[in-house]
C-alpha cells in the first residue's frame, strides 16, 4: 500500500521533511504499514536554489493540483493565506492534514476543525506548539482523563535566546536581536517573536486542548519584550529572578467579579533563579502542565529548527499514515467545556514594582498603604538610598492582576512615589 | 453510546482509578464520546475495607466473569499471574486492554502485543512507564517518524528518594529505605526497586519502543542500589557529583567486536550536579529521549503514586474508548528493526574509580598504564594523601564497558594497589 504525501511549502523545515521522508523511508513505511511516497513539494518559485535533497522534479507551483493528489497534506507554508484555503480543499477531498502553522490555527483553528470534523479526516499540528517536544499529543491523549489547572512555560525560542544573552552578556535588547538575527534565531523582521504574537498563538492553541474551550489569539492578553531592558535584567538578577517571556492558561476559579473560566497570558515574568525554567538556555523550550491528579508535569526541547520541527511534522504524518491503512481517526476538536475566556484582570500573579521615592520618613507607609487598599499583600520590600530619592522594591503575595494593576496606577499618583520604574511579574515562586 | 469498563485490583491505583471515573464521569464522557460505565471491580476479598468511592455492590472476586461482559479491561493487579492470563482473555474477548503492570510487560510483553495484533484490540499501557509523565504515547507515535538515539533517565521514584534522602542527610541505604517505607514510597519488601527490577522492567518497555525491537527485562544488565554507600555519596558529592539509579537505553554502532545493535542497562551512576538529572528530587521521574531530527528532549514528573498513575491510566481509557466510538486503533507492537541486543560490554560509558593504592613515587604512572593498556583514556585524576598509603581517584573518558572492566580487573591486580574502593559510572557528562 502507498500513501501518497503533498508538501506544501520548502523552506527550512519543508526541506528537513523532505529529507526524512526520503532518507529514512524504509523505517517511515514499516512504521506506517504503508510505503509513503512523496508526490510533490509546492513552492512559489521553480528557480530557487534549493537543497539537494530536493528533488526539482517533483516542485510544483500548482498546490492546488498538488492537494487533489495527496492522501496526506503537509503544509509548511505557514501564514493565513493561502495556507488555510489549500488545507480546507484538502480536508474537503478526503485528505489527512499534518500543519506546523501557529499562527493560523490560533487565529482560525475552528474553521479547520469543523471542516476535518464534517470530512472524517485526521488533523494533526503537533510542530505547531513548541517545535520537537511532545506536546500536542500529550495534552489531548495521555491527559484525556485528568483535569488540566495550567499550563506554563516558554514557547518562543527567538526571545529565549535574546533574554538568555540579555542576561549572560548584559546586551541591550536590540543588540540580542542582532546576534539572533546573525544566528538565524530570528527572522529579518522579528516582530512576530519580540512582540510575542508567535508566543500568543501557541499558548492559545494549548489552552484550547488543555481546557476543552475554544481559545483564538485574539482573547490571549499579549505583552511581548521589547520593554525589557539592560537594567531590568540586571535588577532581575540582583534580587534572585531571571526574565522570561511566559505563556500562561490557567483555570481560574469564580469570584464575585467574574465566573469561573480561563485566562490566557503571554509577557515577560520574573522567574526565580532556582526553578527550572530559568535553567532553560538558549532557543530552547520548556511547558509545564499541571493537572489535578497527574500533578506537575514538564516538557523540554528544542521548539524550533527545521529538524526538529520535522521530527514532529513526521510523527504526525507517520500517524495519519497509519490511519489510512489500519482505519480510525485521532481525536477531533474538544470543546465541549465551553469555558468562558476571561480579562487577564483575573489571573493571579504577583508583581515586582520598583519605583524611585522620596527618601524621608513615612513613605514606605504610604506605599504600603495603597498596596492594603487594594487587597494586596506585601511580600517583601527593599530599599536602596540615593540623596534626595531612594529606590523602593516591593515584592507582593499572590494577587488578582486587576488588583496589582489598580495598585501600581494608584501608586504613580502619590506624591511620594517620583517614577513607577518597572512592574514585572512574577511567575513559579 | 456506553463503554463498559471492567477494573481488575483495587489498591491504591485501582481506587484512583474510581475515583476519576465516578467524579469526572461527565467530562470523560465528553472527551471519549460514550458513557463510561464502571461495571466491576475485580478484588481478592470482599471484605478488605475499602475508601468510600468504592461501591462495593461492582466488588467482585470472579475477575474471568467481569472480563467477559467489559469493552475495555483495565488491569491494574501486577504481577504476572492472573493479570496475564486475564488479560489474554479479556484480548481474544475483543475487549480493549488498558495495564499499568510493568512486570508483566517487561517479561512477556510480545505474547501480549501478538495476541491484540491477532484479535484487533488496543493495548495501551502508559502508566507502565514513568507513572503520569506521557512517555509511552512520545515515543511510539510523536517520535515515530525520528530516529531515537538513546534514552536515558531516573523511572525508579523509589530508589531516587532513597539517594536523594542518603545525599540530602548522609544516612546510610538502610535508613533511607525505611523512611521511604515509613512514607510510603518504598514496599515492605523493597527489593522490586532497591535492586533494580522494577527499572529493568521499564527499561525493556522503553527500549522495544524506541528501538523497535524486542527487548525483554532479562536483557536489560541490572545493578540495584544496594551496595551505594554513605561514602561513594559523599564522595561523589566531593567531586561535583549526585549518585541516580538509571535506565539506559541506546543504539551502539559496530565495531570488530560486535554489530550495531541496543544496549539497556539500569545501574547507579554519578551525574553531573549541575545535568538536569541531578535535580531530581524525591520520588519524580525524569527521562532524556535523545532521537536524530528531534534532538534532546526532556519529560519530568511524578513516576509513581495513586493519582499520577490513575491519570495515565485514564488516558488510555479515553482513547480506547474513543477508538470503539469511531472506529480506529492505536498503534501495534513496531519490531521491525530487530536490532540485535547487545552485551553491556558494548556500551559505551565512563568510569570513576577510587582505590586505595600505595603512597610512592611511579604508583600513578602504573595506575596510568594499566588504562592505557585497555585504550581507556584519562580525563582527570586526584589523590588524597594519607600516611603510607593514599586516596586515588581516576575518571576517565567515553570508552567501552568491556574495556572499562577490564581495567579495573587488572587495576586489582597492581602491587601498588591496595583495594579498589568503588567503582561508579558517570552518564550525562
Amino acid at each position: 500500500m502507498t500513501v501518497r504525501v503533498g508538501v506544501l511549502g520548502c523552506g527550512v523545515v519543508g526541506t528537513e521533511v523532505i529529507r526524512l521522508l526520503t532518507t529514512q523511508a524504509a523505517d517511515l513505511e514499516a512504521r506506517a504499514g504503508a510505503r509513503l511516497e512523496l508526490v510533490g513539494v509546492a513552492v512559489r518559485s521553480l528557480e530557487t536554489p534549493r537543497d539537494p535533497v530536493v528533488d526539482r522534479a517533483l516542485l510544483t507551483t500548482d498546490a492546488e493540483a498538488l492537494v487533489d493528489r495527496a492522501d496526506v497534506v503537509v503544509e509548511l507554508m505557514g501564514g493565513l493565506e493561502p495556507a488555510r484555503s489549500l488545507l480546507l480543499r484538502a480536508i474537503e477531498r478526503g485528505a489527512a492534514v499534518v500543519t506546523a502553522n501557529k499562527a493560523l490555527l490560533g487565529a482560525d483553528g475552528p474553521t479547520l476543525y469543523a471542516a476535518a470534523d464534517a470530512a472524517g479526516v485526521d488533523l494533526y499540528f503537533e510542530a505547531a506548539v513548541a517545535g520537537a517536544i511532545p506536546l500536542v499529543r500529550p495534552v489531548r491523549e495521555s491527559l484525556a482523563g485528568d483535569a488540566v489547572t495550567r499550563v506554563l512555560g516558554i514557547v518562543n525560542g527567538t526571545t529565549n535566546y535574546v533574554l538568555d544573552q540579555m542576561a549572560t552578556t548584559g546586551a541591550d535588547l536590540d543588540v540580542a536581536v542582532k546576534q539572533a538575527q546573525e544566528l538565524g534565531y530570528a527572522e529579518a523582521d522579528p516582530t512576530a517573536d519580540v512582540a510575542g504574537f508567535d508566543a500568543a498563538a501557541k499558548a492559545a492553541i494549548l489552552a484550547s486542548l488543555a481546557f476543552h474551550t475554544r481559545v483564538s489569539v485574539d482573547q490571549v492578553h499579549r505583552e511581548g519584550i521589547g520593554a525589557v531592558t539592560a537594567e531590568d535584567v540586571a535588577w532581575a538578577a540582583e534580587t534572585g529572578y531571571v526574565i522570561k517571556l511566559l505563556a500562561v492558561a490557567e483555570r481560574v476559579a469564580a469570584t464575585a467579579d467574574h465566573p469561573q473560566g480561563v485566562v490566557v497570558r503571554v509577557h515577560p515574568a520574573l522567574v526565580p533563579s532556582g526553578h527550572p525554567l530559568a535553567g532553560v538556555r538558549q532557543a530552547f523550550n520548556a511547558v509545564f502542565v499541571e493537572a489535578d491528579a497527574a500533578g506537575e508535569l514538564m516538557f523540554y526541547g528544542r521548539g524550533a529548527g527545521g529538524r526538529p520541527t520535522a521530527s514532529a511534522v513526521l510523527g504526525d504524518v507517520v500517524t495519519v499514515a497509519r490511519h489510512r491503512v489500519r482505519g480510525g481517526r485521532g481525536p477531533i476538536e474538544s470543546r465541549y467545556a465551553d469555558l468562558p475566556v476571561l480579562d487577564v484582570g483575573a489571573a493571579p500573579t504577583r508583581y515586582q514594582v520598583r519605583m524611585r521615592v522620596a527618601d524621608r520618613p513615612g513613605v514606605l507607609a504610604t506605599v504600603a498603604a495603597v498596596f492594603a487598599e487594594h487587597g494586596v499583600s506585601i511580600e517583601a520590600v527593599r530599599q536602596a538610598d540615593g540623596d534626595d530619592t531612594a529606590d523602593l522594591l516591593v515584592v507582593t503575595h499572590l494577587a488578582p492582576e486587576s488588583a496589582l494593576a489598580g495598585t501600581v496606577e494608584a501608586l504613580g499618583h502619590l506624591d511620594a512615589v517620583h517614577g513607577v520604574l518597572s512592574v514585572l511579574r512574577v511567575e513559579g515562586a
